[in-house]
């Protein structure tokens, strides 16, 4: 993947090829499918932990399963910075998302370590064995560790194959005892700062290799079903229906028009199934899924309350009963505002111009709040943003744009303290 | 069923009576299913013959298992008239469905030979065998082979036992070879005249009785694919999205606004499935089932074609990819106006304000262009207009009017020409 251009290039050429060789390492060749706990598990963990040698760092796995690499700092007791992604995907995966975020602070270590340069602090990468959930049904099992937020009650979860996480890790060589030891709470970490590809088109659109996140959003997922009264196509006419199916629809495009006349806000139906389902008979009841999210909890709670409303007066000019239930809610991790204010600084040092946005995927930075103030550098995700898919693309210019604004950040960290 | 109220009446409660008897032969009881060339089929259709026979008719089974009686008149030589429905049933039935077309006509003929009147034409009433098409797929199997539409490639169809129609006819003693006696085109048929409870609730909203049937719907089917840009619920703002299913919502209530604005169509849509159906993805893939009926096929083209044009500007608007593929196209039935005329009058001669209204659904009588002019007669449809289902109602003064109303007719019947 290297271009006669990469070769002016210091870290660009090297993540790719590395990203290129963890992508191998898959539980369903030739598509790219690495869970939590596997042997491709241990290998990239191993792959990973002999870069992180190479870079200068120290290197210990921890009681979940996490590799943590270290960089020491010239004053023992100075607090950490931390940095680092997940090495595990989502089933037949992208291979930047969450790796990137691992193989670009390696670069940063490594061009220190062969400085010959120390930080006044220490530098921790960590590549976190479990974020997507796929395996067990939960996500963000490894920062969640580190946040004090593991529920012991995820040991007995099992996978697909009746093992539950506890076993998983003792199989693994991990311990389930070991939780207290992973939580990482009070330890002098001074922050957490994640690299990661956008997912997303916004700075692909905005032209723009590197974006400051400002916030991880926070969602409401909401089960909505709308009763109407089922009827002959032919027969009952259009003044007499009461159809669940056109009153869903006025509900799907109310939720779109609401989310797009307030910035900040996205909300999706992504799931909506009709019965009876007959091309001959109106519909009886509609069911569908309701995702809302924003940076900013207030603004997420205006919304979906503002959504209920607006489908609440639409059931009721149309005779339908609409039930709306909320079911799931995670609220917005907004990051930190100097750190943020250092992520622009080291971008404006590459002569860059700085954007914000927030995230609306989730990340290992949100568990952090928790532990210490956190931020994220978004670098931009080619081919329309697509994530979660074979076909996310990076490229190595800005792979090294990333690289060089994390180095550039770490080596001024706490400088303007 | 019967009132003390029902004591003042001639036909209703025997009519109600006999419902009851023949929803009692079923395939599983204690719901109503009766299907072609069965054992119930052979059972209802044995009670039905005599009562023919206790009205003064002569019944044979034709060779497709359909059950003629017929009441001889004065003049040997003067068309006939035929009346009737069908005795088969949907599964899990009401009781009125078809059968009140059969009981109803026998109720006249009962009274005309009980009064000792011979008209000047002979009267047929037919009990068809397969209106529903429930068992082989094929709806309206004994009134199109009257009408010479019997396609013989359906008898090598096959019912879930795999047994064909024709060697089921042959089972039930009918006659697989014998269509050609069955087609009663230019056999001196002068009318075909079919009661039936109205399956909807227009006579019921408008307080009506009965009606006279303008017109039996044609109708088109459309598979319309909507084809978007899946995405991440989080990170693809609103303003870039290309949302399936919102573009399917705007189009389902597009088409709902065309059929409300223009009298005389209904539109439905009443299958919809959203690939790939996750809470967090936007809809790549909405496919949507179009029904659009009208009494008048000009109006049904006009829709049709306005529709189509409406769904591609919106699918234009929202850059989604949008394909519409007519698959099925029945032409409307017109019911003939000397025929309907009369009906009219009858009903007027029963002191009843009358009214006008298209069938939405299918029925028997859409058949008889071909051999004659036809009518129908739509009765009141109680509890909301339910049919195809065992809430299906029908009140014994209705039943007794609707008698009144089709004896009046058929005394009548040659008289005004």
């Amino acid at each position: 993947m290297s271009t006669s251009e990469d070769q002016a290039l210091r870290f660009g050429p090297q993540i790719m090829a590395r990203a290129d060789e963890l992508a191998a390492i898959t539980e369903d060749a030739p598509r790219l499918t690495r869970t939590y706990l596997t042997a491709q598990h241990r290998e990239a963990g191993e792959r990973i932990s002999g870069w992180m040698r190479e870079a200068g760092m120290s290197v210990h796995w921890d009681a979940l399963g996490n590799v943590i690499g270290r960089y020491e700092g010239a004053q023992p007791d100075a607090p950490i910075v931390m940095t680092g992604s997940h090495l595990d995907t989502v089933r037949n995966a992208g291979r930047y998302d969450g790796l990137f975020g691992i193989l670009s602070p390696i670069a940063c270590v490594a061009d220190l370590h062969q400085r010959g340069i120390r930080l006044p602090h220490a530098i921790e990468v960590v590549a976190f064995g479990d974020e997507e959930g796929v395996r067990f049904g939960v996500t963000l099992i490894g920062s969640k560790a580190m946040a004090g937020a593991f529920d012991p009650a995820w040991l007995d979860r099992s996978d697909s194959q009746g093992i539950s996480l506890r076993q998983a890790l003792i199989d693994f060589g991990a311990d389930p005892e070991g939780l207290a030891r992973v939580d990482r709470r009070g330890r002098g970490i001074a922050a957490f700062i994640e690299s990661h590809i956008e997912q997303g088109p916004v700075l692909l659109q905005a032209g723009l290799p590197l974006g400051v996140v400002t916030s991880i959003a926070g969602a409401s997922r909401i089960r909505c079903t709308v009763t109407g009264l089922a009827g002959h196509a032919g027969t009952v006419p259009m003044g007499q229906r009461r159809d669940a199916l056109t009153a869903a629809s006025d509900m799907v495009l109310a939720i779109e028009a609401h989310c797009q006349t307030h910035a900040g806000l996205v909300g999706t139906v992504g799931q909506l199934s009709v019965l009876p389902g007959a091309v001959n008979v109106i519909a009886q009841e509609v069911r569908f899924s309701l995702d809302v999210r924003s940076g900013i909890d207030a603004m997420r709670y205006e919304a979906v309350e503002a959504i209920r409303a607006q489908c609440e007066a639409i059931a009721a000019k149309r005779s339908v009963r609409l039930d709306f239930e909320p079911y799931f809610e995670l609220k917005a991790a907004p990051c930190d505002e100097r750190l943020q204010a250092q992520l622009a600084d080291a971008i404006t040092a590459q002569g860059l111009p700085v954007t914000h946005l927030p995230s609306g995927a989730g990340h290992d930075a949100m568990a952090f709040p928790a532990v210490c103030p956190m931020a994220m550098l978004f670098v931009r995700c080619g081919n329309g943003g697509i994530s979660h898919h074979p076909d996310e693309i990076l490229s190595a210019q800005d792979a090294e744009l990333a690289t060089c604004v994390l180095l550039g950040m770490l080596e001024r960290f706490g400088l303007a303290d």
